[in-house]
């Protein structure tokens, strides 16, 4: 079956990644039509960074590639879950995840929320060594 | 130590439900900063739904609610992963997950992308019966 993505007015979609390993989400940024490609014709997790403004290939800098065994789509194909095997940590902080920090209280207004965290994640790397 | 969540221009963030018995990523949808209180507050997981422009429960006319054990920020804080304990099915269409197709191929243009999927999850309930 041929399923359309369906990529925002930015022409990006949410990308997911988990370690199929550890079942852990490490992270979640955006993907491009061509870095969906990339990421199927390679099987290395390719994604669009916004702050750049270009396609990125996950730990072309720091080695911490991620090789995808598989890409799953949403039931509105508006986002996409990357299934890969994590080499090294995939957060630029050390972290194996990037979502190493637990929410233990919020407080909302009409336009934010400021959250009180703890850190539970387990830093994997240094990167003053990694990110020269 | 306190962290403002980086809403986009929508005022809204990516929020990634993961059931913690299975492990499994089950949706991605998007918190309002109301959302993100609500979720604290009542343990039950709430996103903000951009189709119906409203909060919502997810579950709510289902039955199929997400017992909210833990939320986590990422590294950016624009992005919440919530660890649930989720009843039922999270998609819409009956499936555990409404990550249930895997993709098999890839065409990209410079704006789009059509991809070729296969069914892979598992169907838990009839829509037909819960949505009437």
């Amino acid at each position: 079956m041929d399923v359309d993505i369906a990529f925002d007015q930015d022409g990006l979609v949410p990308a997911v990644a988990q370690d199929v390993t550890t079942g852990e989400v490490v992270m979640l940024a955006y993907a491009s039509p061509e870095a969906v490609e990339q990421t199927h014709e390679t099987g290395l997790a390719h994604y669009y960074s916004r702050s750049r403004e270009e396609l990125w290939q996950k730990g072309a800098t720091s080695g911490n590639v991620q090789h995808v065994e598989e890409v799953r789509v949403d039931c509105d194909a508006d986002a996409l879950l990357y299934l890969v095997d994590q080499e090294g940590g995939a957060c630029h902080t050390g972290h194996e995840s990037c979502f190493y920090r637990s929410v233990e209280d919020v407080e909302a207004t009409e336009t934010g929320a400021t959250t009180e965290v703890t850190d539970v994640g387990e830093r994997v790397f240094d990167p003053d060594e990694v990110y020269e």
